[in-house]
């Protein structure tokens, strides 16, 4: 026990190995912390909170219980007395309350009182999108992400009497929009039919004014769609040939003058890819005018803590597409970091799942049942490796 | 009139050429947009809440008088029948309600309600100190600005059990920071004798710890300085070489590790510049996890309209100082763009002062008075312009 005390570096560092996590130390002192002004928390709620990687946390978790420094509860890990000696002596973590705004959950935007009516009707919209396609990245926001973003882009002068892309479109951003009946005009871009034909069902009923265009992106523009918007909204692969194939999309739709605006949604990353998304968008000749973390939330994506920041990005005069024809190489996820999971039926029977295999994902597996047993629903995942 | 509605896009570029302002035609209609949701607005809070500097917005409040949008009153502008109805209807702006969150004023931390103890407080700290030294790129912080801060790495974890170094303390952040009472190791280092003896002074009233330095940032760190901090705060001179210098001091003292933080003050910049500052920061390989607009308030820089933003940088692992001996290039904004500016006495004489003449600003005009009459106040600027 002294030892710990007076060695917190150490600790902190050797539980960081033991759970061999990219993320070092300070991810355990955050961990320690959070759990400390929680008093109890769960897996899922930490990495919502501290926007870290389930299984970071799940492996961070695991040591700081093997060493005696946290317990696990019903509702999640606590710290045992160790522990909390531990963090307040050896860490010097003493302070209890916080300071985020709670009004605005730190995102800047207070929603008024009569978003709850927006956000309920947006409900129904995404209860009605078909099932996410994991492949091609998607995951759906929650009906709060699409009202939050719809309200930020209104505060910013982005909406009224202004004509915009969405770029991609399966948080239904563009439906949020609509209901605020701004005089603006919305051009949503999808690879995905069945959430376009969602889309312009919802609008028809609601009596919208939205223009639906089905296009891959991998394939250029036509030419109405060139030079011709004020702003652009997308929620991108999160790959840098993912980025920087929608950002130069962006470029080339948007009017060419310095100050049109861009809103990108992207995964919190740790600071070495952080930076090299910086630095596809320094390239791309784009300035960050604002960032501000945790602004979207979502329905899966677990990998991701269930958010992701949202970046407002200006151009310049020296904003300049990477690629203007086709592009040919990968762009998504699973084609780029292929893995291969292991999931187990109630039954005990195990299946490997991944991109290259014949069950691409978890949701094909549930769909079509384990090949074993025909049983549908239970799995549990097992293990999971990059190929 | 009819033109006039059917054509906005040609107005506010006429507009913004004839006002010749860098900015364009956006800033016309931004301008446009803050006086019909305000009602009446003064050029001072036009320049604070749009961050945009007060000639730009004045030389454009100017040409819209002359085309008859809007008209003067006591309390400032305001949109006249002819205005009302071109925001209305050409430029399609009729939302009046505005949802930036009052709470937090967007900055995401919600000051507790002890913090007004705390603000009194600093307050009559800020009161101790000396004239600002423009030409060294001084510009004085106010009482909420320090606290926000201090509050801020608070929630972030970056203050207690942390040593912290300030790069620059002009703003007296490094009090506000004492004044939290946590047990964080305080280091200020300052070119500036006059603002170290002050805080020297408060500190030991106030039994705070506060380590200070005298060093002039052009030269090396010696030895006890690098490599040792956890975190580091710096509102460098609004200048690329200001900005490039000052992170790369800040990198050599953070500990050699990804992940450390560095709070980085900095002006609103049009997009090109702002595009500037961004790729000076990847080239240092510092990655921005938060930028927050609106962030710290001063009593005077009321070129910028006194606010600046506030990044928050992480550490990489090619993070890189780019110079780590001594520096004989221009920093400061003085150096770099050199201005004459021409002020009147209340007796009509005019005294040219500039960095290179024998008077250097309006501060040190104002101490030795009108060189012809001596009358020490009521100076007005009648010109200015670049060397």
């Amino acid at each position: 026990m002294p030892n710990i005390i007076n060695n917190p570096n150490k600790v902190l560092n050797e539980i960081a190995e033991k759970a061999s996590v990219f993320e070092g130390k300070e991810a355990v002192r955050t961990i320690l912390r959070e759990i400390f002004l929680s008093g109890t928390i769960g897996t899922k709620s930490l990495s919502r909170k501290l926007r870290m990687p389930i299984p970071t946390i799940a492996a961070i978790r695991k040591e700081l219980e093997k060493i005696g420094l946290i317990s696990r509860e019903k509702k999640g890990a606590i710290l045992t007395e160790k522990g909390l000696i531990f963090v307040n002596k050896a860490l010097g973590i003493t302070y209890l309350e916080s300071h985020s705004c709670k009004k605005c959950e730190s995102t800047g935007i207070a929603l008024p009182h009569e978003a709850e009516k927006l956000i309920a009707k947006q409900r129904l919209f995404s209860e009605r999108r078909p099932k996410p396609q994991t492949e091609i990245d998607q995951a759906f926001g929650r009906p709060i992400t699409a009202i939050r973003r719809a309200y930020l882009m209104l505060e910013n002068g982005d909406l009224e009497g202004r004509e915009i892309l969405l770029i991609g479109d399966d948080d239904f951003t563009s439906l949020a929009i609509a209901q605020l009946k701004t005089n603006v005009k919305i051009t949503v871009l999808d690879i995905d039919n069945r959430l376009l034909n969602v889309i312009k069902e919802i609008s028809k009923e609601n009596k919208f004014n939205i223009s639906c265009v089905t296009h891959d992106l991998r394939k250029p523009f036509s030419e109405e769609l060139i030079n011709r918007f004020d702003v652009v909204l997308t929620d991108p692969p999160y790959t840098i040939p993912g980025l920087e194939l929608f950002l130069s999309r962006a470029i080339q739709a948007l009017k060419d003058e310095s100050g049109r605006r861009i809103y990108l949604a992207y995964a919190h990353r740790p600071p070495k890819i952080q930076l090299e998304v910086q630095n596809s968008i320094t390239k791309l000749g784009l300035a960050i005018q604002q960032l501000i973390p945790g602004f979207n939330l979502y329905e899966g994506a677990e990998m991701h803590g269930n958010t992701t920041n949202i970046s407002i990005l200006s151009t310049t005069d020296s904003s300049k597409p990477l690629f203007t024809s086709d592009y040919n190489e990968k762009i998504y996820t699973g084609e780029l970091n292929p893995t291969v999971r292991e999931y187990q039926c109630k039954n005990g029977h195990v299946t490997k799942v991944g991109f290259s295999l014949e069950i691409r994902n978890i949701e094909v597996l549930k769909e079509k049942g384990c090949p074993v047993c025909g049983n549908a629903d239970e799995f549990t995942r097992i293990s999971r490796r990059k190929i």
